[in-house]
């Protein structure tokens, strides 16, 4: 299938990159910064653009993937779009598939559930593919197109979808800033990151197979006063570190306070 | 060696079978549940004691693996035990060693940094240990236990061991209540937790070697605040999660927002 993508950043690198690499043709990319097209082009031997008035008429698919500010301002900037009929995709776990309503005659949404960055290589074979389309014709075509790349698609509604990505924010995002957190903790004594990469990778292993509520642990789990006063303490010079682990802390010991743990 | 084990929980179930396994002799496990004590000491070929009294005088080493809480009780009641001078320790995150130094003439922490749940086995050479002594000759003991059973021993003082501990809070223990956060919201959405396992294991992943401030990700990354104003009114009716979501967002935003991201 033919391809113009639309952005150049995470997501359309990577998707990009999985389209390419299985049988597509990704024909050409617009991003609002053209080096950044440009590179991104070379990579998928595609042709960068200038302008969205450049697209070529012929192709099959054109991929958004972008901001969802961002989304707004380019489908105003693509309402001639509708004459070639192409099918339009958005990438976004948020925004609903209506956004594309006016644009197209066929559209859909194409989420992957995964958390790209740039210089970091992946096996798009294993990155979870949320399917979304208007009508059934283009149904069959998103789910061709997310098969031939992954071995992990899904079809969920819009609703479902904006719950996941709300989802993925604390399960990737936030628990990455935590890393941060940790990271910056370890910093100021001393002490390498290495050292927590054995527990981080078994509170992820962990969860593979039981669920995360059944293997928690920690101090606010225990509702170990003492301990969870020390720390609120040695947190005294960083007030916003001490307000989260004061919130995260209560809502767990609320959540556990009628079990017991010896 | 030969050690008595008092505590029955995570810490000192995985304890003892490591030291058991590597060929050391646990004589005895004491617990405030009788119950708890016998079925410790079932796995490690130990008698379970109904009271710390019952500590036989010629164990080399005490190890108190409670909460921090019943250490101070424990203590009170351990104060006979100075004239068998065994070696004490205690494997607290957040308690100073200085604690131990009323009771012992040779004393130390061996604080392992790893999440423990009872039905999840481990493998204890990969558990990061950290060895603090109150003199270089017990310095070496303990060295020489913690080298019997872990490939990843570390020296550390009691105020590095209070940041690990915190920093283990928030990549372990906090990351893991998000990972049931999420959890909850797939499932008020009809959706299985398995679709988010590949992006948990990748946010991990990245971890080992990358900086996690270097691959952050999401849409407060991105100050993308169309998708955090869905998202916190998508969680209107769980005003906990939502705070969370809100105070989190606005962190990471503070901190990226001079950044360029595409």
């Amino acid at each position: 299938m033919t391809f113009t993508i639309i952005g150049s950043g995470n997501v359309a690198t990577h998707l990009s990159l999985a389209l390419s690499q299985n049988g597509h043709s990704i024909l050409q990319v617009y991003s609002r910064n053209f080096n950044n097209a440009q590179t991104l082009a070379n990579k998928v031997a595609a042709t960068a653009i200038k302008s969205l008035a450049e697209i070529n008429p012929i192709v099959e698919t054109i991929i958004l993937a972008v901001s969802d500010d961002a989304v707004k301002v380019v489908l105003k900037e693509l309402s001639f779009i509708h004459s070639h009929n192409p099918i339009i995709i958005h990438t976004s776990g948020t925004l609903p598939i209506t956004v594309l309503s006016a644009i197209a005659k066929n559209y859909g949404v194409l989420y992957p559930l995964q958390t790209f960055s740039k210089n970091v290589g992946i096996n798009f074979l294993n990155v979870p593919l949320c399917v979304e389309a208007n009508n059934e014709k283009t149904q069959q075509a998103l789910l061709q197109i997310a098969n031939s790349i992954s071995n992990l698609v899904y079809t969920i509604n819009s609703h479902q979808r904006k719950a996941l990505h709300i989802a993925a924010v604390f399960a990737c995002n936030f628990t990455n800033y935590f890393y941060a957190i940790a990271d910056n903790l370890l910093q100021q004594n001393q002490l390498s990151f290495d050292m927590l990469k054995p527990l981080i990778n078994e509170t992820a292993n962990k969860i593979q197979i039981n669920a995360p509520e059944n293997v928690q642990t920690g101090p606010a789990k225990r509702n170990d006063k003492k301990v969870m006063e020390a720390h609120l303490s040695a947190l005294s010079q960083q007030p916003n570190y001490q307000l989260l682990y004061r919130l995260i802390s209560d809502e767990i010991v609320t959540k556990y306070k009628n079990q017991t743990d010896c």
